[in-house]
């Protein structure tokens, strides 16, 4: 698929499947490589960021949006009123990464990497652009990665 | 000062002189304008962001800037390795503002409404572009408003 801006490859499947496990794994060995690397994690708990009553969060919570800086972290908290989907969720990044893995956000057409949950056989059919399905193993990190690998040189000949 | 990008207006003085509460009440006011809003805050406490543990807490630690949406809130951390002026703070927050408050940046030249602590008589002559000096009162909100429409308008007549 043509897009603008970084690779973008979602790590999906249920709940359970071992999606956070891997990607921390993925980011780990990738980070390595030296590859600038950035995730997308739309989740159903509240995002929990800020002490109740830090001044990050009255600003907030009085409608703006807050930049806080401390010398060696970044943060930005906005405020949401339309749904956001993965485009829109990378051009809030920013530039400069090489890969943004997706959590979250199955509706999307990225291609997808899918997760099997133990015991599980197939993946969904409604779920679109499903590049690999990988089994629940030890071994997933490696295969994500040889996945990954061999999904970054076709999309580097496409470009 | 010509500059590119919302209008930004520091809110400065020293630790103590009310900062954090005048830009609480200012975005309270200002939102009821309909202004959308933005804060930057430069703070020598860290960033306290995301539970430890969390999803996005672990994929931040190995490297990776996390965006995390729970469909209502969107939250960006990144790692800063070179020192982040004003300008590049901004740029990071994206578009659609009206209006920037800057808590913080001390350093930086850009237009500044300077609070006196309780007893303080000058602001600091090191301190470049004090557009106006406020007293310790109870009237801060108001007369930081008169200011700032004031300047707001100077600015809209150079641009």
């Amino acid at each position: 698929m043509k897009q603008s801006g970084p690779a973008r490859l979602g790590i999906s499947g249920f709940s359970g499947a071992g999606k956070t496990r891997l990607i921390e794994q993925l980011l780990a060995l990738l980070g390595k490589e030296g590859l600038r690397l950035a995730v997308l994690k739309h989740q159903n708990e509240p995002v929990q960021t800020d002490q109740p009553g830090s001044d990050t969060d009255r600003f907030y919570r009085v409608g703006a949006t807050v930049l806080g800086y401390d010398g060696q972290a970044v943060f930005i908290k906005s405020h949401q009123r339309e749904k956001l989907n993965v485009e829109q969720a990378i051009e809030r990044l920013g530039s400069g990464y090489d890969l943004v893995l997706v959590e979250g956000f199955k509706d999307s057409d990225i291609d997808k990497i899918w997760l099997l949950r133990e015991g599980e056989k197939t993946a969904p059919e409604e779920v679109s652009n499903i590049i690999a399905v990988l089994e629940w193993s030890e071994d997933r990190p490696q295969q994500a990665l040889a996945v990954l690998r061999k999904w970054r040189q076709k999309q580097a000949n496409m470009t």
